[in-house]
This record gives structure tokens, sequence and C-alpha cells, in this order.
């Protein structure tokens, strides 16, 4: 009921029984995988900063069977007094805008500090197949070999909520793995920066110089979010008009009301393509946690992130066991027909499927 | 389970049953109220426009006890099939922007165009009191006395889906009720402007000059929101400033990207107190619906919003089967202590109480 999808991806990855898979005479016998650690060896690996033990553990994260999930989550718990100690920033901009070029360099900057980094991304619409695994990498091109970088794309699509929950989890394996900064990726024009917003400390925001076709695909309310907005591609001809942007960026969030963390959000610009500006953006974030550890905001908000992610999961499940029932799905595809014909009111198309699934879990 | 709280604000209003009361010897018998009509009384009540009727209708709209609200339901589904026809305008602002004066000037010039016009509010603060409804009526002082106005103050405090909910059903007998003009009002300092944006089709942000004290308490997204800006209080000595405001809100508007309907919000100035700029208001919100009838967007977005209450209607109920069960409540607040003090994740937490709940209504 729960996870009906058959798990293809994982099909290959067996609890570790204790006993060894030994070869048969079996012709049709296939290899298995190398058998899955127990939790016990994970939780050490990724203490000890293994990168492998950690891609696995997030491979469970990430998994659609509830075995694999349940483990994750032993994993998860084990792994959360070694938590927390990090950075996290979540970065957004439209595709155009050099996002990956930009974390390339700005990871870099931040590796050249000391320090590990993991780069996690949000994108429900995503399909995870090997080549955009690839894609993922080669996009960050020296990042990617950094010893010290673990890069890991989005989990596969699903809902929202389930893949920002994963992403979520993700980055408790990563800081018990020693990972103090983490950047959350998403793409700019969904739902998924306020998923974003709910698990970072800082908000980024790379926009283009002129207010044309680029800006298009910001969605409305990512700007009010931001804790730092950064134009790129301020180098040539174009470090004029990206100063100018600059400029009109600064006015317009004057008129915002203040942020609750009380810092004031700053507008710089910088070229990723010539790597130029990329140290002050980080002084701009140093401000900023400055400011917030001085404030007690760091912490404030770190507890209201981990409530609203408590709620944010009994939500989520209270609505999976509604929307996954398969008979409840047809009905509410009708239903849903009638809403829009308006030949039922919202309100009684909605009691009248409810009142039946209530009625299959009767106390 | 369902509505554990007792509904004294409703208690002496029973279904008529077709016997009369009648005073009886008895020392302790105390006269009910006017017996309610049935649901058929109350339809055709509604649907010629009697305020009584309306009103008696939207008071089983708010009610908790569970057989008013299925009335409600039986009212509002013989009233949907003349609902739809109004324009539903959205007007928040802060206190202090001068709301009710604007919307008491507003109402009038409306009323002036023919037609009728119904006020609606959520604000899930709200502490329904008899006070607070008389305050509502006396702070629209002229509208309220208009016999072509209905105004109705926010549904009494509850969890803001409930209330929007509620406010939302009220829209439909509103319109079943002759009321081509709905406005819902909202105060501008939290979600609720979210669920009154997907229950209207314009929403208006009141706003003034100056960036200081006065700004603080819009949050933050509301003004991405906005179809119009209006600035109050541009008369005397703050005219100057008024449209100084006006031409920054323009600008910080055209690097906000377009908004779904292809509308670019306008921003103008008017004094809510000398009655002065109110017709160009209206002005620009006739160009409003003449672009998003010419472009469909109307009747998209419409449907859109049908579909959106139905899934609302759906969650809400979800969450409060789980959240209004005593057990789960008092589990919830130990739990939600041990999240914060990082004793147990976010995720465990949820997952075992989840597990409780789901047991105890096995299918």
């Amino acid at each position: 009921m729960e996870h009906p999808e058959n798990d293809s991806q994982y099909a290959g990855l067996t609890v570790n029984s204790g006993v060894t898979s030994q070869p048969t005479v079996n012709p049709y016998f296939r290899p298995r995988r190398k058998p899955m650690p127990s939790v016990a060896e994970m939780v050490e690996g990724i203490l000890r900063g293994d990168i492998t033990m950690l891609s696995r553990a997030v491979t469970l994260v990430e998994s659609v069977n509830p075995d694999h999930y349940a483990l994750a989550q032993e994993i998860i718990e084990k792994c959360l007094p070694s938590s927390g100690r990090s950075r996290r920033i979540g970065i957004t901009g439209v595709p155009g805008a050099g996002k990956s070029t930009s974390i390339d360099i700005f990871g870099r900057h931040v590796l050249s500090r000391g320090g590990k980094l993991a780069v996690l991304a949000i994108d429900p619409s995503s399909e995870r197949t090997k080549g955009s695994i690839l894609g993922d990498k080669t996009r960050m091109e020296k990042l990617s070999t950094h010893p010290s970088a673990f890069i890991r794309p989005s989990p596969s699509a699903g809902s929202l909520g389930g893949v920002a929950r994963k992403t979520r989890e993700t980055i408790v394996l990563c800081e018990a793995a020693g990972y103090n900064n983490i950047f959350v990726e998403t793409v700019g024009v969904g739902q998924s920066e306020t998923a974003v917003h709910s698990m970072v400390d800082f908000f980024l925001l790379i926009q283009l110089a002129g207010t044309g076709d680029e800006l298009q695909g910001i969605k409305r309310g990512i700007m009010e979010m931001a804790d730092g907005i950064v134009i790129n591609k301020a180098d040539g001809d174009n470090v004029g008009p990206a100063q100018l942007a600059q400029a009109q960026f600064r006015s317009a969030l004057r008129l915002f009301p203040p942020t609750e963390s009380g810092w004031q959000p700053e507008v710089l610009t910088y070229s990723g393509y010539f790597e130029l500006g990329i140290p002050e953006i980080w002084d701009m974030i140093d401000r900023y946690f400055a400011h917030v550890d001085a404030n007690g905001y760091f912490e404030r908000k770190r507890m209201q992130q981990a409530r609203y992610w408590m709620y944010e999961t009994i939500d989520e499940r209270l609505r999976r066991d509604f929307y996954d029932d398969p008979a409840i799905a047809v009905e509410l595809a009708g239903l849903e027909q009638k809403v829009l014909a308006n030949r039922v009111s919202s309100f009684i198309a909605a009691r009248d499927i409810l009142n039946r699934y209530f009625a299959t879990r009767q106390k």
C-alpha cells in the first residue's frame, strides 16, 4: 500500500544477512551487487567520512523500497548527534544564469578555505538516469574531481514534499560525514525554493543584468526570500549593465519589509566565467553568519526548521496514505472533472471521497 | 471526534422539525431562538436575495457543529449553479494603511455603478465577539448602512485552512444571493494572503508612502502577488512622497517576472479620506478584467481555484483527523520538545507517531 511502485533501481541491493552469496551451477545465476553493509557499518563509515558508505546510505534514503527506507531512518537517527555543524546555503537561479559554473567556482573558493563541501539539489521534475548523474558531475567540472567535494543530483522525480524531505535527510548524513558546507541547488522555477528555504541558513539568488527574457523563469516570490542576490556575467561590456541591475535590485529590496533575521539582503556582481568577485560573495556570507550567530537567529531558525520538517513529514505521509490508494485515485480523477465543470462544489467532492476513505479505516 | 468543541454559540439553533415549539409550564423553560428554516427555504431565500436567510446560512457555514455544517453543505450545493458570476477582489494592507476607510469608499464607488457588494474577511487570529462584529460594521460606517452591501467579519479563530475554507464557501452563498462584487479583506501580516489569492480574481495591495515603520507589517512575498498596488493618503503635503513611492514601486515591479495572467501590475495613488483617485483605481480593475476575459485567464484561474479548494479541503480534513485526536495531541507535544532539543530527528518523530495513528485505523 505504502510504496506501490517496484523499486527496480535498487533491485540488486539486499540487506546483508551475514551469509555471503555463493555462485551456484544454475546457468541463470547472475552475481548480486556487492552485499549491503549493516547499519552499524554504514554509520561507522559515514562518521569517518567514507564517501562510498555515504553514497550508499543516500541511496537508501532515496529508495522507494520501504525496507531500504526503514534502514535509512536507522542510519539517520544514529548520525543525528553528529549532524548540524555546517553552513547550509541554498542557491537558485534560472537555467541560463550560469548556475553550474557558479557553483563550481563558489565551491572551489569555499574549499580553498579548508573543510569539505556537499552539493545537493532539489528538482522534483528531474528524471534520475545515469545520463543526468553524469550530466550533474560534468557541469561542475572542476569541483566534481575535488577530493573534498561530494556532489549528488536531485532525488528522482516524485512529489515535491518527498523529494525535498529526502534532500533534507541527506543533509544529516553529509554533516555526520564531516561536510561542513552544504549547497542545496534548485532551478528557480517552482515551489522547490520554499522547501529549500526551510532547510538552509542562507538563500542566494543568482540573477543576470537586464529585465528581459532571462528573468522570465524566476518565479515570483523567490526574490523576497533571498538573503543575497548576486548578478552573474559582470565582465567585459556587461559590467555596466550588471552594475545598473545591482542598483535596481538594491532599491527594490529597500521597498521590502525587513527580513526576520534583521539582515539586510545585499546585492553583488560577479563573473563566474572569469572568476571575478567570488571572495566578496563569501565575505557577504561570512557577515551574514556573524550577524545571525550574534542575534541568536541562527539557532532559532534551525529549531523552527526542525519543527517544520516534523510537521511536513507527518502531513506528507497523511496525504500519501490517501492519494496512493488506487481506489481513491480512480475516484478522484472523476470528481476533479466534475469540479472543473462546476457540477459539484469543491467542498462536497472532498467530503464525499473522504467519507469513503475514513469508512474503510474505522477505528 | 470530528468536532470536539462544544458549539455554544449556536446552541439555540435547531433544525426545523416542522413542529413549532410551544411554551410550557416548566419554570426552567427558556424560549428558543427563531426555529431554523429548512434547507429548501434557505436556498429559496438566498436565491431571491433575502439578507436574513443569507446571514443564517453563513452562520451554518461557520458553525463547528457537524449537523449545522452538513446542512450548510446541502445549501452550498444547491446554490452552486447560481454562483460564480461576480468579481472577486482581495484587498490587503497593514493596520494603519487605512484599509477600512478605503474599503468603505471603494465599496460605495462600486455600488454607485449598480449591483451589490459583499465584504468578507479572513483573519485566523480574530476572536468573534459581538464587539468585533460591531467594530467591523462601525469602521465601514457608510457602507454598512447601504442596502446593497452585505458585510460579514472573519469566521472565528481557527486554523487558517478552516477559516479560509469557510470564507470561500460564503462566497458561493453571496454570489447565489446576487452579490456581483465580492471583497475579501485580510490583514497583510500572515499566510492568509496566499489563501485569499486562491479565491479572488484580482489582488489589491494598499500601501503608504515612506519605507519606514508603516511597511514593517507587510509580509514578504505579498507584494509579488499584487495585481495592483495603491498608495493611500496621497493628499496635502503627502502628495509628493506618495508619488515618489509610486515611482519606486513601479520600478521595483518591473524587476519582477511577468504574472501568469500576462497583466502588468499597476501602481496608483489615492486618498481614502478625501475620496480622491477612486474612479482611477476602478478603471484599472476594469482594464484587468477586460485583459483576463480576453486571454482566457479568468476562466482558467477559476478552474484552477476550484481544483485547489478540492485538494485543500481534503488535505485539511486529513490533517484534522490526525491533529484533533486527543491522544495524538498529547504525544505530539512531547515529541516536538525532543525534536527541538535535537534528541530525535524530525523524520523519526513523524514516523513513530504516524505508525501509532495508522495502527488504530487499520483497514
